[in-house]
């Protein structure tokens, strides 16, 4: 099989992951910790969630009443309803195993409070060796482009509603031009380098639907301290509640 | 008058400004300086000169053939005008009195390899206060706006030319969303921090004409260390030829 349980270093929650396919990495830890001050009660929309990394540790880290979390391969949706049922998340965390432009087969428009997301980050033909199809899926646009992703976030959100998005930077320009587009409003932007003076890996991005423009752009944020190390805020993140 | 004569510290060139309008700050010596690696015989246009900072730093710094500059405001074009005398720069550094939207009357389009602009900052209407009619043409958008001054690029650039600007990263989702809508490709950004660890306070970005999407990012350029005293980069550019 492949599988393996891990645990994720907050209120106990676990995660099912196939060792050959996709497994989660420090973006969505970034990214649920950018997230992370999502309101108490809040519905939130996980699109192409996975195995669901995104949504349990904000179940964990967070008081959200509902996050639903929509993904397209059905190997992988199995392995999210499992740890659902591992953490007895049931109430909380719905998969749903469909392609995210179907979402409103599910749900009526403006139902979330918040969406997030971290879409694949490449392309369709950038870069693609033998991957196996799973890992394709979930690292280029072969079923959902960004534009799709930022469209299906906009129609989903109520007015004000929060997108948080991890991605690349180097697609800044194909994020912030859809976002004007779709009128989800890039309000702030924080990258992310592994050390001090290198170029940023990944950029977390908020956007609120119907905002006036007026883009705030934090401190970088750092993986590792320049001894290799890895910086007390990203120990913070991965030590939380244990 | 309230006149003075200012030394730019690269070979003995001077600049003419009026300390009661709007006189060149870093962000003019931060943007000549990223625009320094311009080819030799380049033709340059650089699009709201003000005093012609931009273009005098340039003549020192490189080997461009010849570079024009393009102001609305007559008295600061006629100080353009002395300090284009005071350095003997007349048959590299032409200075054009009019609006940059009528540019073409002068210079057919794809004339340039080069656009270079510092615009105005700030949005019409946004926290002016009582500060004298050039200030306010100097730092907000009166005359144009920041799309005028990327389709007038646009339309004055060659092919795959280049367009260097300094803008506030507050308007970085304005200025992306205008450069892709006109074909300028954003290639590459640099934000400039006070000092580091602190929000950026101004961004360079390059762009080329007709280029395909894939934007590069800089490490951050901080003007002090962590003393007070400027960073190594900022000395060298001030001590450039002295």
């Amino acid at each position: 099989m492949n599988e393996r349980i891990d645990d994720l270093g907050v209120k106990n929650l676990k995660i099912i992951q196939n060792k050959d396919w996709f497994c989660f990495g420090i973006d969505a830890v970034l990214l649920a910790n950018y997230a992370k001050k999502i309101k108490k009660n809040s519905y939130v929309l996980d699109l192409g969630t996975g195995t669901g990394i995104i949504p349990i540790l904000l179940c964990g880290k967070t008081q959200l009443k509902k996050i639903v979390g929509i993904e397209i391969q059905k190997q992988v949706c199995d392995m999210a309803k499992r740890s659902i049922a591992y953490n007895k998340l049931e109430e909380r965390f719905e998969i749903i195993c469909d392609d995210i432009l179907n979402i409103e087969k599910y749900y009526p428009k403006q139902t979330f409070d918040v969406v997030v997301t971290n879409p694949p980050y490449k392309k369709q033909g950038t870069g693609m060796t033998n991957m196996s199809e799973n890992k394709k899926i979930s690292r280029h646009e072969i079923t959902a482009n960004i534009e799709d992703f930022i469209k299906t976030a906009k129609d989903m959100l109520k007015d004000k509603g929060e997108l948080y998005m991890v991605h690349h930077p180097e697609r800044l320009v194909d994020i912030f031009s859809s976002m004007r587009k779709y009128k989800v409003e890039p309000k702030e932007i924080r990258f992310v380098c592994s050390k001090e003076g290198e170029i940023p890996k990944l950029v977390l991005i908020k956007g609120i639907k119907n905002a006036s423009p007026f883009l705030k752009i934090i401190p970088n944020l750092y993986i590792y301290q320049k001894n290799g190390e890895y910086t007390q805020e990203i120990k913070d993140m991965y030590e939380e509640g244990k």
